[in-house]
């Protein structure tokens, strides 16, 4: 798993959780970047139930092509955001450390988050009982909608195959879909884990909803089947993969994601009352989605069904 | 101060200390290159007497520029070199954790180093006391011996420079020295800290001697100037220096360096001790110097002495 947990072994009540998280910038607004990469940094300790932070650090690099002034207005406005969206999701007081990287080629983000817990305030990502509901708290897409927009601003190739059959209007909106959902914190998902007693999850990023599903099976103590049934996409993705021939991934369920939800298998009977609450929670801004069950298997797998199910989400 | 010390708010009786650490490679053998990544790291934590760590995470980026046999082998040796030096150096059962970034046009190598620990085993960088004495417990110049030898390697103009006034096998034997020094872990200095009741240290790195002394004392509860009057330099590295042009630094104290000593402000009447012991606990194999005094200021500053004497230091 992305995030390490370690019981101190000179402390023994205690337990640290871990995450560092590193990328480079997938959309051009740099206040934005950053706070997309606050969601994705976090996004590994949330999937294992905690929500406090004792620390988070912040590690951004310049890029060689940038002058000085563009480096101290782009980095800025990317602290700026890292910081600002830190702040208004309840974590005035926990300590933030930004540390810049020497110059690199290009520029990175990234970020370290670290909480000592105690036991019971972790789900660790291994007990998944057959029965289970996956439920997935974001849809799909996010990366290939902020692509569609840097094609539409950059005036590409590949925009111009989507305007055979989308509107300039229709990448923007999918655009403010995208960063809606990239720039939302997994918090309130990992608080409702523990109030309906979630058995595992995972978060979802670079190796898209499947290849997280596949490793999340594979730390499970009983031999379980994820069977995915329907596949949650931000609305007009689909259609813009495919007219860019890149729809192969987002069908088989292996799309690249930042900054995705959470993957979280819950008891049968907890699951639409999980989804429900986390609508109310975010006064209808966000969704979750029950995408799949687990069973009983010979072999731990995860797969996606064949008659899987698209399900266009405006939000 | 490069190292977090943050108080738990949940766990009041404990702190989290934690050091992330970056750079570019500065020695052409990746296994060496590994080896002083790791006591690069560890430093900063080592600086505040912290000599326990619960996790260790290592932090490599391949180079767009390697091919993937390249980054195999190179990438494999770097991780080998961290890896062993921890184990070798009584950690072997501290939790590694090896990250690889994503592809970077640059190799990049980091870590970051965690404890959790209690108050008593924290040495504050803050309370360095009139009549104290200033000890360093490296050489300085490891950079410049290792640029050197790169120079020797590849046959630069700078290389020929200090044919002129060196032979290959003083280029050599300095790189060695370095090489000790610079693999070396600030571990025990760190332990004789608390031996000897130290009052603060700092690492030095990037910002050289001087600018670490610098930063040091802006740390300190009473107002104290540091007043460095030796300054010791691995063996012929101040000649490379002077015959490539770039003495000045030397000269000033302000030499960059990677995985240098610390710099500690001891009681007077233990310096002797702390260095004789230092020097026993290493067998001979490391030294220690003092370098300088504390006295009491107006306005807090590190300066050099006028007559500030360079010692040649053949470890």
């Amino acid at each position: 798993m992305d995030c390490a947990v370690i019981p101190l072994k000179r402390h023994k009540e205690y337990l640290l959780i871990q995450t560092v998280d590193f990328f480079y910038p997938m959309v051009n607004d740099p206040e934005l970047l950053g706070r997309i990469a606050l969601a994705n940094v976090l996004s590994d300790v949330y999937a294992v139930g905690v929500t406090q932070f004792d620390t988070v650090e912040m590690i951004v690099s310049t890029s060689t092509s940038f002058s000085e002034k563009e480096r101290d207005v782009v980095i800025g406005l990317v602290m700026k955001g890292f910081q600002n969206s830190l702040k208004a999701n309840g974590y005035r007081n926990t300590p933030l450390i930004i540390r810049q990287l020497k110059i690199n080629p290009w520029c990175i983000i990234g970020g370290i988050a670290t909480s000592v817990c105690r036991s019971e305030e972790i789900i660790l990502p291994s007990n998944a009982q057959p029965g289970d509901v996956l439920v997935l708290t974001k849809p799909l897409g996010g990366q290939m909608a902020m692509d569609a927009h840097l094609w539409q601003l950059n005036q590409t190739e590949k925009y111009k195959k989507l305007l055979s059959e989308c509107s300039d209007d229709d990448i923007r909106k999918t655009f403010e879909i995208a960063v809606k959902s990239m720039t939302y914190l997994n918090k309130n998902a990992a608080l409702l884990m523990h109030k309906y007693q979630a058995h595992c999850a995972t978060d979802i990023t670079g190796f898209g909803l499947l290849g997280h599903a596949n490793n999340l099976v594979q730390f499970q103590k009983e031999k379980v089947l994820f069977q995915i049934n329907k596949l949650p996409i931000i609305k007009n993705v689909l259609k813009f993969s495919t007219l860019v021939g890149q729809s192969t991934k987002f069908r088989s369920g292996r799309s690249v994601e930042t900054s995705g939800g959470l993957l979280i298998c819950l008891p049968a009977d907890a699951a639409d009352k999980f989804c429900r609450d986390f609508e109310e929670a975010t006064n209808g801004e966000q969704k979750s989605f029950q995408i799949g069950h687990v069973t009983a298997a010979n072999e731990s797998d995860a797969v996606l069904c064949e008659d899987v199910e698209f399900i266009e989400v405006s939000l």
